[in-house]
């Protein structure tokens, strides 16, 4: 999936969610400062964690681990870049917050570190199988270090994950062990439906299947991050649960917004050519949106979309761009992921009625939520 | 790794460690009929686990593993074969019991099959790491189902494998937990100082780096698989220890063993061209010993190594062979196994000095060293 790593914004689904916030007035959240003091706060807390955990492995693939994480340059000297934007770890410590106080954010530090792991196992794996060549602006590993190293790397950072909980004392550990390994399932089950659905004749790709998909890909890490923390601050099931559907459904709105980004984008900012998903014959949710719809514009779109396209074709990505608005994609696409945001602060308010407690988990979806690129 | 799949025998490393089983005049264990026994009911024991673990895996994945575990063919039929001969499992089991009885055995299926998942994610990103096109004796996962189905049923698997474990409510099962995810950095260190190796040149490998290679790769899980089933039986620290240290040292019995046979084998047993590792110039464990011996056929092997082989070539292959065995190769491979058999020997007595008791263990560990291919 894409990672958070940019300060920019969708305006509309971000002043939506704000008014859609249940009790919540404070200014705070929309402006992203409040989430940014959280990612900040999360990454000090794991960071000594993750470097503590990764150090522990054996030469090469500690050298892949660190060049991965940003940790390394590829001839193994220090690198002052950092891995990501924490969005998972500060899950898994603001929703133990929320729910149990300092003590349990404090409790959480090394769930929320394994967390980490995982998705970075995954990002390392994914590349390899997608053969991406650029994660965080640097060369992926398998470019640098070769497929097996990558491999590797990655198998190893997943068994430091679990094992990492499985050494924690906390009564809640062998819980979260549990959830996250099957979460590890889900992770693998949606990057195996990703690969299969980018093979297949985009007509017969059904809405259900890409939602399935980016649920399984995108929003399962981020329920399991807040199920974690609240298995940590020893929540009821029933809440653990709620929080698992809160940042399954923000992961959701955060996919449909990339997507539409990923179409409709400002060149300039996401800093990628106009329409790039476009342009890759991307299966994405507002294209099988578009797809599905029945109208004479979807006709139009399969046809467009049955033809491979060249990069320079600027003309005709915006034509493919225009049939899937005029099919309904970019319009379903927003609604869906305004119903998404607002199912995630349903269940959230549900379990945290009062602001000042749920104000972090708030600020934290509307974060990803925003722009990124 | 090789797999232990046929019922052939070194005769003098049989015997050999008959001889010196601590206080065991028995005749059975040498017969391999109480291993096969023992490996039948382990079986038995853990295949409904395994099942029920790979059946929860969603379609795809689900297909994949299950091709790869025997149990259906390419195209989703069942199929009659199984997994290997199950000597990890057996091993978690058989110490389970040796250290705490039928009760012990009967709580440790579940790690048992944990171990036993391990070892086939292994050989699911192995296979695609090492391109192996063949793995008992079918088109391995990745030749059926591509590179990325293959690499994401083996991290599928290894969740699975630790799920499992986080799931038990055993008083053991977080320690095992730990102590099989720490065992899965180590054999991907061990993978990947063995894709390494083979890519150096052979004058610049040393002796102790093979010999940690293989304990890494090969070692590691059958210590893990004996430590597994000590703490099952709620066994001190110092016995669980002592039996990872059997395990182990009995895996590179085997390993030594396995690469005497690469050598000098009898084609006709092993169902591989005579030198097969020879002609792949593998460097192998009596190939290093050679290498590094100092003496004048070391200098000698040294040169014919340098120039690869054709598969056609016997007598090359024949006149290396020759050099590797001059060089003292051979016997220092077979006088070690004997040394790592007897080691592991005194660890077994010293914890379980009642030869009833260790029977079970001592009868694996001479399954084992015995030929496989």
């Amino acid at each position: 999936m894409t990672e958070f790593t940019t300060q920019g914004r969708t305006e509309t689904l971000a002043r939506r969610t704000t008014v859609e916030a249940p009790g919540n007035g404070r200014p705070g959240p929309a402006d992203g400062h409040e989430a940014a003091v959280i990612l900040e706060r999360a990454r000090a807390s794991v960071d000594p964690e993750l470097r503590a955990a990764l150090d522990s492995l054996p030469g090469s693939m500690r050298r892949v681990a660190l060049y991965h994480f940003g940790w390394e340059h590829a001839d193994g000297t220090p690198a002052a870049a950092h891995a990501g934007k924490a969005i998972r770890p500060a899950l898994v410590l603001t929703a133990a917050a929320a729910l149990g106080g300092p003590g349990a954010r404090e409790s959480a530090v090394r769930a929320a570190a394994a967390v980490e792991l995982i998705h970075n196992f995954t990002l390392l794996h994914d590349d390899v199988m997608d053969r991406d060549t650029t994660r965080r602006h640097r060369p992926t590993a398998w470019t640098v270090f070769g497929d097996p190293d990558a491999i590797l790397a990655g198998d190893a950072v997943q068994a430091l994950a679990l094992g990492l909980l499985a050494e924690d004392p906390h009564l809640a550990s062998a819980a979260a062990a549990a959830r996250l390994a099957a979460c590890v399932v889900e992770l693998c089950a949606g990057q195996q439906a990703d690969t299969a659905l980018e093979r297949r004749d985009p007509a017969d790709v059904t809405l259900d299947e890409v939602l399935a998909m980016a649920e399984a890909k995108t929003g399962a890490l981020l329920g399991c991050a807040c199920a974690l923390g609240a298995l940590y601050a020893g929540a009821a099931e029933d809440d653990v649960e709620a929080l698992d559907t809160f940042g399954r459904q923000a992961g959701l709105a955060f996919q449909l917004i990339d997507d539409v980004i990923g179409i409709w984008g400002d060149p300039n900012r996401t800093g990628k050519p106009a329409g790039a998903d476009l342009t890759a014959r991307k299966k994405s949710l507002p294209v099988v949106a578009a797809l599905t719809s029945g109208t004479p514009a979807a006709a139009e779109l399969a046809e467009l979309y049955a033809v491979p396209c060249g990069t320079g074709d600027a003309a005709g990505t915006a034509r493919i761009a225009l049939a899937v608005e005029r099919a309904g994609g970019r319009d379903w696409a927003q609604s869906q992921a305004a119903d998404r945001m607002s199912r995630a602060m349903g269940e959230l308010a549900r379990v945290i009625p009062e602001p000042e407690s749920a104000g972090g988990l708030l600020a934290l979806a509307e974060y990803v939520t925003r722009r990124s690129d």
